[in-house]
């Protein structure tokens, strides 16, 4: 019997866990891993700590070099090549080698699209200067740090306001850069924040010294040697700067697969089956890439974030390696919940905010708490909680967190409890540890969700 | 119509919360708490921060000074004052003013038991010397202050090692006493940690100097001034000290409602329906007295936890006072769940041990991991988690942590888990939040549950 040939595309995240899976499953399959750039397996949640300086070498975010992964996973890795089509009747791609351009067509028995998202850059400010930046690929953040090594500079601009933008804001004060954050609305995270949980953050990031402003980047000023001098705001603005970052989004990336037939969702994303089958015979998606299904709610979501990225990979390429042997994996419905450290505050989300919730035409009500995070008699610190319920029948929809150290980890307790279909009744009810140094008798989340009992009796 | 008297037996903790809430159910009730000692409402939990010197003066744990206490609830406080017999066919208990040793009687249309629960000194080690001490009231702190604050005490012994034991340890190094701890099998918080997991907070004790012995006190050397100059232990050794806290166990008061017909449980606390009535009608208990519902098996436990004591005593206070008005308050199932710094190492310990478990008859298998907190690039320490589930469909049992700061905190999402019935799959599958510098890509908790699937797996 001949072997069976699997193709993934995209070898960051999702990609190399489907290699893994696949090759666990079948152990005669010919697995293929085409990446366009130059790594694969690397972690690229943790390039703002090559960013800021603290990591030296941008080898230690890759988990496998290229030459390990070939032998780990006995598979064919090529790097530096593009897919350019996909043919679903022959069941063939097209590969472009980047270096050399010459092409090549690689058949397949099954194919796994792990292409990822990439940035979102108005085309107003795309540019070639060197100071000038995005931050998707780990070759971008080596591009970042040969733009910010051997120069002073005294002040950045990023814009965007999102998890990219947050992470290098972080990364640049570690260098001492000082920076300004074009926000629209003057908000940040704002599809995982309320505004007014984006308010504490932007005070946080303005103590430290970032000025936020809520104002739209329009053009930008670039020398003739390539160097940037300003960035162009609506209000007429003209932001002197040495470095920009844009980070004012991520879309999946999936036209390969829209040109070869596959159906996408409303976001743009593919659709996928739980066993992460597209719509076309033979190919899986996974990764960022795809929607999910959202447990809170059941509606497709996408949900770009690393635990789905391997869990998605995982599931794609189990179920394109096993050739109808066992039972097919699945990915079960998804709760969005994230965690950043926002120039040293730690802020997080899970599920939906009130706002995100009411544009989804959900009924969504909120309830925001500040209470110690010890006992008043022992070091404590403030921790503002968010809870987001359905009013007619408290159904926890989601939560935001914000505080020191140790904050973000709260917001765990509200995912396991969304994933269960909870209520701000059950929240109330946990039995939460107390002890004087470590936590208050009465825990933040108990209390946001007393809050909440009390304004939804009050609402009926 | 004639106000209906309420009295309740006990001030600490679950009877303040009773009278709160009998006040706010009936603003005509006549309302009396008891109370042995001098003090009412206040937080025996921080009694370690008053004996280690962090806070200077007593009074800053009494929530409700007794005049405070009066006003705000328009109640009657007797304390000083010793309950010695309920007659419950008359609906009178007979007071003793332990001042003036005069007795009355009172009496009650209901009555709430709030008793709480006690030291229990071995008859060797009792003493009226002035060094030997141990801690339950207030006026257990203040004598053993008292005792610490004009001397210098260079060595203490604390016979037991459960939470008052650990509470008591930091407190004296606080102090700059060294401490000998004498420790039943050489462990620690043996109802909460199996063995693996206390061996580390011996190792971790010792490290901080205290010398975990396992030894048992059998008799003191009292001097004839009643100084004491060492405890004897069943190894023949004679450990000098100056100083001794006897911390061998607690057990819930209850001789009072055993003389008064009331049923207790197999843990000896008071048997009580989820509306907190004991089997003498006109009768509830609340606090640690009573025996709650585990979520986890359904069977009955004593749980003298701060937060049972809130909440039990709000639902007691809410009974006794609704006279058939509005729907009865109700305590669920609860999760024992604990967490306590144990000279800055944080453990936690939720629902059942796998030596628990095996001694109240459950199946039950632990798998312990070490993880780490964030990302190894970024700044992190070890966690240690033990899970424990049930080996044949994977039901979790409980779950123990131990690490640095942030660590008992994660313990609330097994409680929250635990409360639903959930298995180890449910955990395995919760949307970790991950952030380098605050998380890892895979949470200990996750890792700890993806090694008992594959455990349970192979046991099947």
């Amino acid at each position: 019997m001949k072997a069976k040939k699997i193709i993934v595309i995209g070898g960051v995240a999702s990609g190399p866990a489907a290699v893994a899976e696949a090759r666990r499953t079948d152990s005669e399959a010919d697995i293929t891993i085409v990446e366009m750039g130059p790594d694969i397996s690397y972690s690229a949640c943790e390039m703002p700590l090559y960013v800021s300086g603290e990591i030296a070498n941008s080898e230690r975010l890759v988990r496998y070099a290229v030459a390990k992964f070939k032998e780990q996973f006995s598979s064919t890795v090529f790097t530096h090549h593009e897919v350019e089509r996909i043919d679903v009747q022959k069941r063939v791609v097209m590969v472009r080698d980047l270096t050399t351009q010459h092409e090549r067509a690689l058949s397949y028995d099954k194919l796994i699209l792990a292409t990822g998202s990439g940035a979102v850059v108005p085309e107003a400010l795309q540019s070639s200067s060197r100071d000038v930046h995005i931050l998707r690929s780990l070759q971008d953040a080596r591009s970042i740090v040969d733009t910010l090594d051997p120069r002073t500079i005294h002040h950045a601009v990023i814009v965007g306001s999102g998890f990219v933008g947050l992470d290098v804001v972080e990364s640049l004060l570690h260098r001492g850069i000082r920076v300004t954050m074009l926000a629209s609305e003057g908000r940040v995270l704002k599809g995982s924040l309320d505004a007014d949980m984006s308010a504490l953050v932007v005070d946080h990031l303005e103590q430290k010294g970032v000025s936020v402003r809520n104002e739209r980047a329009t053009s930008l000023d670039v020398a003739p040697d390539g160097s940037i001098r300003a960035v162009l705001t609506d209000i007429g603005e003209k932001i002197g700067c040495g470095f920009v970052l844009i980070a004012a989004g991520t879309r999946p990336l999936t036209e390969l697969g829209i040109q070869a037939g596959l159906k996408t969702g409303e976001s743009g994303a593919y659709e996928v089956d739980s066993q992460l089958r597209t719509s076309v015979p033979g190919i899986w998606a996974c990764g960022d890439c795809i929607e999910k299904k959202d447990a809170v709610t059941g509606k497709s979501i996408r949900a770009p974030l690393a635990l789905n990225a391997f869990r998605s990979g995982r599931v794609a390429g189990r179920n394109a390696a096993r050739s109808g042997k066992g039972r097919p994996a699945q990915l079960g419905p998804i709760v969005m919940a994230t965690a950043i450290s926002a120039s040293g505050l730690e802020v997080a989300h899970t599920g939906w905010s009130v706002e995100e919730a009411q544009s989804a035409g959900l009924a969504a009500v909120g309830e925001t708490i500040t209470h110690r995070s010890a006992s008043s008699l022992a070091n404590h610190h403030p921790l503002c909680v968010r809870l987001v319920a359905d009013p007619s029948w408290g159904k926890l929809l989601g939560a935001q967190i914000i505080g020191l150290q140790g904050a973000a980890q709260r917001i765990n307790i509200i995912t396991a409890l969304l994933r269960t279909g909870a209520t701000v009744d059950d929240l109330y009810n946990v039995d939460f540890v107390y002890s004087p140094r470590l936590a208050p008798a009465h825990d933040a989340m108990m209390i946001a969700a007393r809050m909440m009992q009390k304004r939804l009796i009050g609402k009926r």
